[in-house]
């Protein structure tokens, strides 16, 4: 489908949106007044603009406050809206939004407001105008597209239709089904935003919080299934309030929102399948999702000396080098199913990525069902494919770039890369730690909803809750990305305030960053032992903590002795789940591991003690 | 009377909290349990840094979702609350806040729960510990102090009080008349939380919103008094959740704690007194607010080459030089009203602004009705005065420091600097400018709280409702301050975006800094045809704007014609008011100048037309 975004959903000037949105792939737009009216420029510059960018202007608008009105302001309106017909001749578009009006002063009378529907849409159909009626939820009569369509349908007059819109319909919870009975020709334009869910004043919550399909937690293929299913085929537009995204970068932000678009035109295809309708053809349709099985490895950029110094973590966590690569100044460190990667290849994108962020995690890789199929739908979804240079008899593995840059890899059966690159040796020790549970990635504020949008639309992964908790000097924020079955899980970490632990690691990293990776072991005393043994250093944790578990649960003094000896943590969920866990000392103001070991199906990660960790970890690094 | 503060309203780690708690001259704190867990040290270290101190620990908080759980969790929870007893012995605190059950499983059943009430009462006698009741405002079933009340009432224990909290009271804008009537000995702990007014949920505007009193929308004196006049005379103590707080330098956050109980006080006193309660003896009485008359003078400082060049934009502006320092490197400029210093002095108060944050205004004067009666309240409320070095004959200027750590001088009719300190001529020119109408300063997101704090209760201010407004790269705030004639008007700007105007000229001062000066006129047409003639440059309107007023308002033809060859803007106001207003362009990427002129009592500051001119100053300055 033909997919459009209003002006007003990113940040800078016209131009360069116009110039960002074209990059993106949008087909069209819809142009916020305010963004004309700032403008320099006339209409008909930025009509010239949006020609020569190959970009259709779709809609003008909003249009407010017209109907309704004390009767003395009806002719001042109708004034204004010739005023815009005219202007808008000069950008070249023929689709105005006009929105229900929110004035207190409204005369709350279905027959007036139609008579002046009825003044406007006479007036439009003298220039040539089609007006698109929109309901917004706080409108001080008209909130809902039930009673807006029940107007624009009694009216019946072609230069009258109706506008609908995403966050104005989902926000108030309206009943869907009257979407599939608009006629087509009736719905002028369609208005797609999503939004977390949020108990606060609706204006507030629409003008602030909204974002592109598949960040929020509306279900937007419900509202576009029935306008489908109706007959509609015009374009798909994103009208996007929100305060990060008008200070973001424009053309990133205008990258995801394309996508976003396609994510919801594939959710939606998938709706319309599972109840047998058949599915607009022109749906967006990538190659399905591939089963994430694990973490194949982590790669970690490093120079000279951040190598010694990591082979000898590894090798304190239990870990055991076991590949050397063939032509390349690449190690490989193996233990249970984990595979840890450092990389110090001269003139490698290993290198290049640690030229710019010091050690730290350059790749991720994942064992997929289907690596091509994996590819294959991130390509689809627009996605920058990465491919290095190979060895001799080196296997090609498929990749793409995460939303900071640093590389993500798909591998499958089929690849064998210690076989065929590496020099290796099976590994001799026992293993103590067993697979990687989950690893946390320290991100920017703003780029949030890029990486949930990123691994829900490209990985098909779902996100957990956000939580937010407290750092000794500010607040952090964690949402967790996960495959469905749980195989991988990533929390992205963010914080706004700047002594944050989070926003320290920032700085080292000049960006984003590896926070953690937690190892799973199947017997977290012995494990700790065996770590302490080899002289690792584990995060101290104050007495006062096993104070206050022995008050919060059922747990007996040996038990808790136990704990505090190993300085081991301890959760419980509300399902009767549990989990132990232990954190090493930071390396080098970046990352940090953890030990754990989950109990009766906790499938937590210990949110409730980050604090005290936050803490201790600040009071061990002051 | 004596204060307190919870140590979770300020960031850092306990021992640096307690230190500025202390620093800040509070008698005492309530410790947060979470502090205290986190904390490496013991209950009985804490207990002696703050016997080191010289605080005394008033409260220990909070003890939460005990009463009414399902019986088998009872026994346990009595427990729970015995380990608290102990640790409470230890840090040697005798009260504990138990603040209502929030429980989705919690049993609304009043006589079970005065039963668990009264166990846990029996159980603190045994202790030694008083056990105060808090109603949280989305408590599962006693949600009012008013119900909580009735059940203490009821139970009637010598170990178990109320504790009254303004934000749990207020939040649910609960019946205040009650709390007069709680005997003072019933009545264990008073917290105090302000918040600005928001539609959202009441648990997350608690957690993330409450500030200091004065600094939200609350009137906390109506809380305050009837508690004082059931006789309370324990401590007023500060339960601040607040997102920015946990952030910020917590000496300065415990500062501004201080003073802000210090200004409920003084409300509360002056509440009583006009109600003919006779006053609390113990509250705060300092020297009441100076009457402020006008911006007596704006000074910047400069070096030779701001100097020059700022010389020629007074000069274009029309401003004569008056006046040169008998003994300094300061000169005067002059028109209408209006006085405005540079100040290139070596080795100066002036010299040292200038070294970090280069040309920009480093103090602000105003003209009062009793300088020293302004200086001596300023001093009492713990305020840092300053007193630079005076010339043979030169007259000493009251000054204290501002929160960004510019000046601000008070003087009254009885200074007369241009007599005293300066050689000055007489201004011979007609003025085009006739007063300062209003100066706005671009401060950190993180200090707005606090310069409003310092606006309100120093100088006597009131505040105006806080607008956001958008750049063409993020959003920006702005909240005036005022004396209550509007004798002086402040616009306090901030951003949370990297990149918009205000972000900008932060990078440019090195922290906050003026934004511009608006002057008022009584004839803009012929002043503005004036500054065009002396070339001053004026920003530049896009005709846009000049099209959408016409549409927007009744407006003839010739006059927007005219508007638009002057590059004025045009705003009205509900009342009928309006005005008329031009903006130079900025001077070296810092601040700018408006002219303006008001007709019919137009009291606003033309926001709406804010984003045009953020615009055309970036399509300016690109």
């Amino acid at each position: 489908m033909k997919h459009s975004i209003a002006t007003v959903s990113l940040s800078g000037m016209l131009p360069e949106k116009l110039r960002a949105i074209a990059a993106a792939g949008f087909d069209g737009v819809e142009i916020f007044e305010n963004d004309l009216l700032y403008y320099e420029g006339s209409p008909a510059d930025v009509k010239s603009i949006c020609q020569d960018l190959g970009l259709e202007i779709f809609l003008f608008q909003p249009f407010r406050d017209f109907e309704g009105m004390p009767r003395e302001r009806l002719t001042k309106n109708l004034h204004r809206a010739e005023k815009k017909f005219e202007l808008m001749h000069e950008l070249g578009v023929d689709r105005m939004l006009l929105c229900s009006n929110v004035q207190n002063n409204c005369i709350k009378d279905d027959t007036m407001i139609m008579d002046d529907l009825y003044a406007i849409a006479e007036k439009a159909a003298l220039h040539n105008i089609k007006v698109g009626y929109e309901a917004l939820a706080w409108g001080a009569h008209v909130n809902s597209y039930r009673h807006a369509w029940s107007l624009v349908k009694e009216i019946d007059h072609p230069n009258l239709g109706m506008i609908l819109d995403s966050f104005h319909t989902l926000s108030i919870k309206d009943d869907l089904t009257e979407l599939a009975y608009i006629p087509k020709e009736k719905i002028f334009f369609v208005q797609l935003a999503d939004a977390p869910l949020m108990k606060m004043d609706v204006l507030e919550w629409s003008r602030h919080f909204r974002c592109f399909p598949g960040q929020g937690q509306f279900n937007l293929q419900y509202f576009l299934a029935p306008i489908l299913v109706a007959g509609y085929e015009g374009p798909l537009s994103l009208e996007i309030f929100n305060d990060e995204f008008r200070a973001a970068p424009t053309e990133q932000t205008a990258c995801y929102a394309r996508r976003s678009l396609l994510y919801l035109e594939e959710l939606t295809r998938n709706h319309l399948q599972y109840n047998y309708i058949t599915a607009h053809q022109s749906l967006f349709s990538p190659a399905p999702v591939a089963q994430y099985e694990s973490v194949a490895f982590l790669e970690f950029a490093v120079d000279e000396s951040a190598r010694t110094e990591l082979n000898h973590w590894f090798e304190q966590l239990g870990f055991q080098k076991t590949g050397q690569h063939k032509s390349k100044d690449v190690s490989l460190y193996q233990q249970g199913d984990i595979n840890l990667v450092l990389n110090s290849e001269p003139d490698s994108f290993a290198q290049h990525y640690y030229a710019i962020h010091g050690p730290s995690l350059c790749a991720s890789a994942f064992k997929v069902s289907n690596a091509e199929q994996a590819l294959t739908r991130a390509k689809q979804y627009g996605c920058h494919t990465y491919e290095g240079r190979l060895g001799p008899k080196e296997q090609f593995i498929p990749a793409i770039l995460a939303p900071d840059g640093s590389l993500q890899y798909f591998l499958d059966n089929a690849a064998d890369i210690h076989q065929t690159d590496f020099f290796s040796k099976p590994n001799d020790q026992v293993a103590y730690l067993n697979s990687i549970d989950h690893f946390a990635i320290g991100i920017p504020p703003e780029t949030m909803d890029i990486w949930t949008l990123h691994f829900k639309s490209i990985f098909g992964f779902v996100t957990e809750h956000e939580l937010t908790l407290a750092d000794p000097y500010g607040l952090m924020k964690s949402k967790v990305v996960r495959s469905i079955d749980s195989t991988v899980r990533i929390p992205l970490n963010i914080s706004e305030n700047k002594h944050t632990s989070i926003a320290r690691s920032f700085t080292a990293y000049r960006g984003s960053g590896l926070q953690h990776v937690a190892f799973s072991t199947k017997d977290i005393f012995e494990t700790v032992a065996k770590l302490q043994e080899n002289n690792l250093k584990l995060l101290k944790i104050p007495e006062n903590y096993y104070e206050d578990l022995s008050a919060k649960f059922d747990l007996d003094e040996q038990f808790l002795n136990k704990l505090q000896a190993h300085n081991l943590l301890y959760d419980e969920d509300e399902k009767g789940g549990a989990m132990l866990h232990v954190y090493s000392e930071i390396f080098g103001n970046r990352f940090f591991f953890e030990i754990l070991q989950r109990f009766n199906g906790y499938s937590q990660y210990g949110a409730n003690n980050t604090p005290v960790r936050l803490t201790a970890q600040r009071a061990a690094n002051n």
